[in-house]
């Protein structure tokens, strides 16, 4: 990994990195918060964060104000892009913000044009993580994962199908159900073709009634998010933790909306929920 | 003025604002941060904080994690523009970032093409504090002023001319002597022209000399900031300070660059800073 940006920050450093990603066949970049307490020579939980439609690495770093708290309880904070980038990766013919660049949607595409580069899904649970665990003091068996809105989905959905793997799973008003909503039947249609049964391991309302290990979920929504009925329907969640009692910490929050105001006002309680989880939990 | 976002935020509501700005002739865009305790029907305590070059009103309001502390201390925060906007507003000819569109240095400049919309000065000293205080519950003798480099050149400047309108200045990183480095020579030299003289009600070193009125001054200042020795110099501060007697807290951060990294690590102890003056000195 090369090392693009390095700024001190809450006593930690925040890095930026690139690095030839083989599971996507291109050069990604991906930021890291590493806190004061890895200069101490011991491993340290990691919270990998998932962003949504049209971000970077870098939003969720320069507007959640994560490092506070990361700082605090000793998390290391690792943000990846949001797709596989380059002039090679194939995107939206129209440059919609919903298909190709900037929305990669977590899957590991199987259609053409895009199922070279699509490759998420494998990046995110397999390739990442291990290259952390080389470059980084990392514990790996202290792993949770979070996300907002299409990366809340694919935290949910890289949680629920790995559960022996994180710790954790949170997320910030996510897609619950791409099988049932636009965005994700545009999605799921175009990189997984239209066998709707590709889709299930994909949606994280039917990864719960399939789930055998149950790990600590927390969700938090806004109540004036605009996205709400139509996209994230959080309801199709909150039914099938019921259904099966899958044990789900849900928030609904008055007056707040989608943006990363909403994020910043609790991500201090999001971290605060993983770190007790990756922690405190032995 | 007429809204154009509202978030909610920390339990209160990030706003951004236009308006048609007299001392500028031109629209500007400002962001308010008003807390919960805004509801109550008190006036409360406000802290003006001017951005660095080529900033807008967004990058504080995205990047520092201001309202947290703002939320619980219940102070407002103002955000505006670095220099006058739009089609008629003249720009540096070769684009240069450290002159004209969004390097207003918050002087009032009398040489043309400048004079007629660069008056950053005036809207930041007079017209929008006015306007703020018609339009929102702030208790106008309870002002606080803080900014980042330019704008923390603008903030001590405008505290030190006018130090019965202003209750605190604090400053990350600011441009101490504009008139003693190249991004100062070169702003100064264009907006009020080759007569040097004009130029001492703008640096802050020659104010500190010249002041007979106290206000409490913090400077926050990274150590492994790239600007430090040729632009920044706070040295020369300390110096003047000194000669003159003026209590100045003054931190130097080992580490710590120029960026909103370094802003996000220390913005609550200077607001904790700001609002101990503006709050608690009666």
């Amino acid at each position: 990994m090369e090392t693009i940006a390095s700024n001190t920050c809450f006593n930690g450093t925040q890095l930026r990195l690139k690095h030839q990603a083989e599971s996507l066949a291109c050069e990604m970049t991906v930021s890291v918060y590493l806190p004061k307490q890895g200069a101490g020579g011991g491993l340290l939980p990691v919270v990998y964060w998932l962003s949504g439609l049209t971000c970077t690495d870098e939003n969720f770093v320069q507007k959640a104000g994560a490092q506070r708290i990361a700082s605090e309880l000793g998390l290391v904070l690792v943000a990846p892009d949001t797709s596989p980038r380059g002039e090679s990766v194939p995107d939206d013919p129209d440059g919609a913000y919903d298909l190709g660049l900037g929305a990669g949607f977590y899957v590991d595409a199987t259609e053409a044009p895009w199922r070279q580069h699509y490759r998420m899904y494998s990046y995110i649970s397999e390739e990442l993580p291990a290259l952390i665990q080389r470059e980084f003091p990392v514990d790996g068996s202290r792993q949770g994962i979070a996300g907002h809105s299409m990366g809340g989905h694919g935290a949910l959905t890289i949680a629920l199908q790995n559960p022996e793997r994180y710790r954790a799973v949170s997320a910030f008003a996510p897609i619950v159900s791409p099988m049932r909503c636009p965005w994700g039947v545009k999605a799921l249609g175009n990189y997984l073709g239209q066998d709707r049964e590709s889709w299930r391991r994909y949606d994280a309302t039917e990864l719960v009634r399939g789930s055998e290990q149950r790990l600590p979920m927390r969700v938090d929504q806004g109540a004036a998010d605009d996205f709400l009925l139509a996209q994230l329907q959080p309801d199709l969640l909150l039914e099938a933790c019921d259904e099966v009692g899958f044990p789900l910490t849900y928030h609904l929050h008055p007056e707040y909306d989608h943006s990363y105001f909403f994020i910043a006002s609790f991500i201090e309680a999001q971290l605060r929920f993983q770190h007790a989880a990756l922690v405190e939990s032995d």
